[in-house]
């Protein structure tokens, strides 16, 4: 709690210069302000507390529930980033709200104004194989949708090592590099003994068998030999980014 | 690879000023050179490649063994760390080495100097309980020796929600935020919540029955609810500080 | 066994009040009563032991098998409750009985009357997302068709954990607060430490990846640091309820 | 957050009564009081808020810890119940305090004054087999150490069913039952058809093979066709003994 | 190997009264004898050594492979059993075989002669739900195709105790009772404990969340608390039925 | 329940031949009966209902519990036979009692008279490597103590497939083939093509890795591709043992 | 790295024989040439390094990516073999190519000229089951494309061991014999015991129930009692046919 | 079976060359032919039929046994190799026979004597750690005792990628690469895209938390990207060395 803000207020209380019902009022505007609706209660202080605007898991949200989500966010932050979206509550996003952009088939929907890019910092998205391309374009679109500057590396699995090292130089510009792979989740093993910036690991779903739908990379990756790799869910782009996002954007406050 | 380096020494050698012999003994030596030993292929020039000196991983060597890759590595860096000592092998470090720092009765040892603090921005480990301290104790230490600012908060899981709201303000002047827990796991998500900043998650074995010796912390870290949370392998203290010298070391190198 | 009313039985037949015939006859309609259908074996004696009417389990039932069940209870209880029934099953009961009320789409169906509020103590159902609602849905549900008072908190996640905290004053009211949770199922820990009345854990297969369809959240519940949480079976919003009248209900008999 | 409390606050301190500083320190003494030691922030206002003193889960706490938790917890309380010490914690305490009581050969005690019977309704622990009983004298010493008046079944298992169906007309007049069983796990399904009363079930260890360490008794209960069985985690006595106190202590506050 | 048979046979070799074509041709009829398919190595000597006719596992086969296998082994065998068929298969068998008999719509098919009952010894296929009875459909086809004498209970779950006991008398008169059971599996240990016979456990994949499509109760039965239990793969009834057959057998041959 | 037998009860209540106090005694020592220790609950009355005296499982239960039990036992079967024994068990039982028989180093101990061979029907026990004798040993001991006919095969597993060809013709006599096996767990379904009496499988924890205790051969057997094999319990030599026991026993009662 | 030929194209610029752009220019295009396209870097050099083309796993790409890549790589190689295809790529491939073979309906597809035989050696592709056969058809395709001498032998599961066995000296012919099977896997066991030559299993998803997709006959087959057996992933024929063609090919180069 | 043989025998029986006797004894001695003891049934012909001697594992024998096992092996091969031996086991044999040689602290013994080189094609070792050096032990002791050329490369784990990379010219003259590790078990997919030759990966045990004692690495490797890698079970160094010797040895025989 912030006991700074409370004790500004006390005083104001204490000087009279705020009254009880006003000085209650405030308390219940601090960062943990929210708006109830029906279905959720939605978090519009998030974004004063943590820097990020709310983004909306889709998956099982009808889309009344989604525009009315929308509808009630966009009166508190620009733009709402919707993933994981059915086909019918994309196409009814689409058509409710004129300003929007659109990754990997709708299923990741942007409504209201793209930021311009408020992060400094490179992030790169690094994919083993054409077929983890769709956990990388969530992350891309999370990162795009806050403003990141985004570069991006395709199927540069280990089977074929060269591949990776072809892209050492360019890959030590990093601030923040992702590494997304399926099967056996061995590329941010290489990654992290090429580079000294942090390197995220994003398990994805793809491969048959023995990958047990990502379980086999989920644990190379808690295993990897180079050190200081993290991981994030299975198939969790939109995850990978939050946590880049998280890196370059820094303390919430100074210290005194 | 480094291109440019190359193309260097290859202008170098067209020009003259560099014959063959030594333009493949330059190859040998750059970021890429080892020194072998029997049992060992020491990646000495990790440092010069990662930023880190490397961390050798104690478990299943021998006191001998240690000590031989003590003296080989402390021909090229100032300290080495070793973690996951058995006893013996501490013992036989304490015996052969007059300078050092242990942690965790020994399993944690610093072998030559512990370097001054030499990166900005705290590093806070906030632990769920008592019981979770060794894990923390292997991250501080890993911190400690590559000249980190760490601050620790101890014992506030979240039955009793209010002992880590307490620390808010504190935490949002951290540059990264490494949580500890076992049993439920529940804090990280909670503190997610809260900061802004990177929030990297160490599941801990603490627990017993269905925790499945870390297993349900593991997951429920995967699977927190706040957004940009990652994770690092079950118990793996040194792991999380790595992930967050990453955080503060920044870029390798300058993009053009 | 009924000792006491096979002593009392066995009395009436020594004084001649009750003759052979009759008394096997009593023993058979004691509390162990059954009554025969070809593909079933209902429990009709069940409501005089547990004090529930029995609901039926939908899930692979013919919409045949479904009217019938519902005829033969109906002759002995004035309502049914089913659960998880197929859209076919649903709309033939539906068709079949005048007076019903429906939840879920019809997934869970009310054949019958609706009782009357008979249980003192308030029960809140509080989920931790949006998504988690149709598990709730059917909790609430099982909890209104046998008469008790349900309050409802929806999507109050910790990774917002003000938006819990501001419930507090509210849930410390209740007689029983069940929590439907998926994603971490971190929530319970936290209402667990707010409240000292009984808490039952719900957890739900909402989330992906290491999710394991439930597993995550159910792993947490069970390892939930905030003591004295029981858990119910992965979606089981039916159980969460069965489990939260058990405790509004009180012993079956009055000891000596 | 105790709204009532901080407006009745904020008047005293705009009327003057009371000034900032003291309202700043009543503040922090509010129910989410807790008082710091180096190695665990203890909630000493638990009790306040859940209704019950802080119980210590001993296991991985050295002696040191245990006897500086135990003197620290006393300045607020008149008992403390320690559960799973080392046998050289429990011997530490053991010398230190001079009231105590023990239970399974110290594993579990209580240091200071043993309560009154304080909660009405009688708790019955019902355990399948002989080797159950560790976990049942655990849940047992929990119980006793509250206050609650406990009843014991032993050794009544469903391969001999007249055992368990002996004690029915006893188990009907409880308040909760709690049910503890390895192996097939399968006696709380059977209970919970006898009564109608809240029944918690306490997988436990016991077993060899595909029991897994419990996982097998721990998915029997999970999936208990009688309803409304809730569980808690695998050997944990002590939590099936909260979530009984849970049920016996009723709401924290009232509804107005 | 029969060496009996061998030695037979060489001395007729030896004795001039075989040749050793003839020789081998008798060898190759052994109970090892084998015809040929293109995609089928059928067992035609099964029947001989095990005394059972082959019986077809149809999942995976497609129609004319179905069709083919039963024209083979029509050609050494009155009736062919297949199991797990397609529609399409189920529909081709129906097609092109005149005599026939169906159960479970057809899953289950039984082409040419049903045979009289043969073997003496009462079977009992007893349900624990509603839910449970395809299997038990496999389970009792496959019976009464073999020539046993089968009889059913059906929805006798230990939920309501006293539905299972009340059939104690008339399953003590079995040879072998099969019980198949989902959810909680906990109908075999009661079983066990009632009747003396063999008692086989057929786990099946009704039920949800952690009963994770049958490992609960096939873990359950795995450690039925009532000793001898026996148990199959998860909703395999046929195979329940095959090892009631073997019990109904005997020995293949009397020892010297 | 035996109605029969309560129907006559009730004739002799009604005709004044037996009166109510004794009736009700005569109820109580029905196959029900039961006799109380304050440990354990002994199911004395079980042989009489199932045929076998209890047998009882060592693991967990101290030297004292096994005396007593044992010595309880002893005054209603002439023999207790004791599986899993801890050393110091064993040794107890071993000074308390003069008449014993003991396996695998004392850890299966038999107390009282070994009964004579009271089953027709050769029971074969066989093993796939010499790692698998002791719980083969289990189920020798098991048998030879309920009076069966026991022979046993060993290190016949498939990888020289000869060794257990070579035994065809004597398991064509048994009435019932027990085999136990670890690591790949083939056997099972090699025999099980070779015979058409009853196959028991037993797997073993031998092995080491992926066989993950058990596991690897426990789901090969579930598994077996010939038909009708049945499993017990990891490393459960005395189920398997009792499984068999079942076969040989035949029928409790008589059809009408 | 060559060094070799990295020393050699050194000496030519330190000679002048080749300037530093066109050095740079064949580092580039050594063995480790990739092609790039915007959605795939193919690795068109691993031919030279591997001596195999590089084979397309199909599942998860678009027609119009299959497409693109088949083009690409058909300016290096002259076929291009895709397995695992989607029906809609498969037919897009087919209508863009004119010359090409087909397996298993079109999942399994070769684009190009089919290669002569190129390798001695027989390869026998064993199944255990007719329900194995579209795993063992990607073994035998992936062979025969790249110009192995394939045999077959088909439905010779354990259960009927005589079929295998009938089988052996033609085994014994082989260079290398490929074992697919599902459900107990166990035939890899016994056909390495028949024969010394390698044995590489594949286990399939045929069964079900305990079978969990494959899990069981992937552990059977890594727990096989006959030693030296391999193991691929789960349906994974194009990898036993590959792993079997490494054995074919022999080393990369000559030692000195 | 060798038909061709038992041809050849029948015609010698049958032309008065052989008779029935000796043939019947000819028969026994076929390659099926073994020696019993009463605890092993050793399969002395398993070096006719697969070209090795049998490999004895040690665990779970005693002393006794192994001497047992060694002395009648020696009646039929000079050697003997014993793996996972006892301390007691080891020193037993070491006291017994005057000839011998040891790995890995004695767990791996050769009684007997050591055979010289007999299969051209180097094998190389490859490890990923010093820590997975005792299961390389097991695998190269193993080669060694049967004759095979053995290289060792050590301590080459990807984390510094180029440790691997600069072997690569030495690898590329392997007949097969044997690779062992732990933690991600990612070095096999770099070393199956570097060389051509088979490669049979070998996971191990080494590392901790979500390595699962040895499941990481394993299903890595299962699902290794670059394709035709094969495995063997984890811990399991003896497996993949008698993988490598049945490539090295060939066909067991001529096809015609």
């Amino acid at each position: 709690m912030d006991t700074q803000l409370i004790k500004t207020l006390l005083e104001a209380v204490s000087s009279g210069s705020t009254d009880v019902a006003s000085a209650l009022e405030q308390l219940a505007s601090l960062p943990y302000a929210t708006e109830s609706l029906s279905y959720a209660t939605l978090d519009t202080g998030r974004k004063a507390r943590t820097g990020f605007a709310e983004v909306v898991y889709g998956a099982g949200k009808t889309p009344t529930q989604c525009i009315g989500i929308a509808e009630t966010l966009l009166g508190h932050q620009p733009a709402v980033l919707f993933t994981r979206l059915s086909d019918a509550s994309s196409a009814a996003l689409v058509d409710a709200f004129p300003v929007h952009r659109s990754w990997t088939d709708g299923k990741t929907l942007l409504i209201g104004e793209i930021p311009e890019q408020v992060f400094s910092g490179k992030v790169y998205v690094v994919t083993a194989g054409t077929s983890d391309l769709p956990v990388a374009d969530e992350c891309v679109a999370t990162l795009l949708a806050h403003g990141a500057d985004v570069g991006q590396v395709t199927d540069v699995g280990v089977a074929g090592i060269q591949r990776i090292l072809s892209k050492t130089e360019m890959l030590r510009t990093a601030r923040v590099v992702i590494v997304v792979a399926g099967m056996d989740g061995a590329l941010p093993s290489v990654v992290g003994g090429l580079v000294g910036c942090p390197v995220i690991a994003v398990p994805t779903s793809v491969g048959y068998g023995a990958a047990f739908s990502g379980v086999a990379p989920l644990l190379t990756m808690l295993n990897a030999c180079a050190s200081g790799i993290t991981v994030v869910n299975i198939d969790n782009g939109f995850g990978g980014a939050m946590a880049a996002l998280r890196i370059l954007r820094g303390p919430d406050a100074q210290a005194e």
